[in-house]
């Protein structure tokens, strides 16, 4: 098929820091695309407002109007209903602790039906059907970003346990160690999350440690330690970025292995904010750290950085309208 | 049916300690049953013919022949080859470092067919099918004997990985900690495997901290610390024992919750020969430490000791003869 044949979708990735949105033909090419930053003003409604101005603008980059798809699909933090469309309890984003219908929302706005999935969901079966999980039968995706999120392919399909399953970022990896925003303690993500690595700078700092950090994060103008910035600070050969990202990597590494353990996959991929840019770097050395922890150390898993970069999660998303 | 009725089969449950053999009917009844220890002398084919002689008197008491069974299934340690009925690497068995072939000795020497399989994965396909694990889609099965084996039932199957799933016992609790008999760090089993125990306390006492354990174990006339022995000294308050069953207990919660957390299951089964021995006086504090590291601390999974109790193992291992 010639690109722009067959029937479009869009996909929309929604994150605490910006907003992707796209247009894809049935071979999953991308025809238009479009990016701004998240508000952190007005709540749910202006993220979706935002969302639909986003996603107006990736179809006319296409060429076409949104109300031409046949369908888009939505990747979104939070408990996601994907019945009624109902995004809660979405903690990323601001001023999203209760209830929101981003489904019915988005279709009124963009003249289409709207599928809404977990953000995370969404990134690992994007890797697995269009990314590095392609020809796999079983896929651990390890999403390293603001938090650290999982996704598991178990025999070709998402396996959701109770609908919570998952968790990678709050298995333990030191019993009793660093508080996690989550509230336990000891968790992957409390070494990992950017989130978390962003409160231990801070205390760092705090201390008096020294950090070129927060200026370059004033200097870019930017309202918080973005990946950018920790790469920025490498650069500089900042030693807190050096020791708080090598805490990070032990953590990944422990972390990964230990769900390795209990699940065996084919192969592991790497994604997230972090995961993405930090992957060809930091890649060989968190396997190296998996690999102290393996139980069957002569048949590690295969282990990737996700495939589809930073368009893998607008990508995965408009996977749902597949399913529609 | 009346117990009895129907084909009868054979299953046989190989442990470290002790060979449990059973004859059921088509009801899963147990119509007779022989326990020996395990040779510690003479290699696999010491074994073999104890499991054989084991089998021939279960059969005895059932008033059968071994020839007259549909099959005899077994659960061993190791590393199985369901197909050849090979057995390789049983650590937990003398002199069994290579390949033995077990299936076939034991179907010349009982007269019938016999399907091998992994004694973890057996034993939580019996629980699954027969004992706590009955009307679950999903189960985590925590084995808490020598090692600390896991096994998953997902989807109403089991879930193997590439082969190596399960490995609970391996999943790291503790960077950087204690060393497992696996020979990595910090792993669960090295808090609560009977066997990395059973080191710790001996190099404790070595160091000159007091216990009754190995005095128990003397006077009981065991070979090593058994449940039994574990269990006498903590009805004599031993501080020791006390102190390493607790760590154990800790290093189980935190383990069982990262695997919940990144799995999900209805339900997690505790068995294995401490699982069973103190399921319920420990099962609550195994749970309460859990719950501290769940991430959906509002949805916990169900929690039970294993049901089929001592005979699990030997249950289990009959199923596989329905497979062939």
């Amino acid at each position: 098929m010639s690109p722009g044949e067959g029937p479009l979708r869009g996909g929309i990735d929604l994150g605490g820091t910006k907003i992707e949105a796209i247009v894809v033909d049935a071979s999953h090419t991308v025809l238009g695309q479009f990016r701004r930053p998240t508000p952190h003003e007005g709540g749910p409604d202006a993220v979706a407002a935002a969302m639909a101005e986003a996603m107006g603008e990736a179809a006319e980059k296409a060429g076409v109007s949104t109300q031409s798809l046949t369908g888009i699909g939505v990747g979104s933090p939070g408990l996601i209903d994907p019945r009624t469309g109902v995004v809660s309890n979405a903690k990323n984003l601001p001023d999203w602790a209760g209830s929101f219908p981003m489904g019915a929302r988005l279709a009124d706005a963009l003249g289409t039906k709207v599928s809404i999935g977990n953000d995370v969901s969404v990134g690992v079966r994007g890797e697995y059907e269009l990314g590095a999980g392609r020809n796999h039968n079983s896929v651990l995706g390890v999403f390293w970003g603001t938090g650290v999120g999982g996704g598991l392919i178990l025999n070709g399909a998402e396996w959701q346990g109770r609908g919570s399953a998952g968790e990678i970022g709050h298995m333990v990896v030191e019993r009793g160690g660093a508080r996690c925003p989550c509230g336990n303690r000891g968790c992957m993500e409390a070494y990992a999350g950017r989130s978390a690595m962003e409160s231990e700078a801070r205390k760092r700092q705090k201390n008096g440690e020294k950090t070129k950090l927060f200026k370059l994060m004033e200097e870019h103008d930017r309202p918080r330690l973005t990946s950018g910035i920790w790469e920025r600070a490498l650069e500089h050969d900042d030693a807190m970025a050096e020791e708080l990202i090598d805490r990070a990597v032990k953590a990944l590494g422990a972390g990964i292995a230990s769900a390795v353990n209990l699940i065996d996959p084919e192969i592991v991929i790497l994604g997230g904010g972090l995961g993405v840019r930090f992957g060809e770097r930091l890649g060989p050395e968190i396997q190296k750290r998996m690999h102290k922890n393996l139980f069957d150390k002569n048949h590690p898993p295969k282990f990737a950085v996700a495939a589809l970069g930073d368009l893998g999660g607008a990508l995965g998303a408009s996977l749902l309208v597949l399913d529609a």
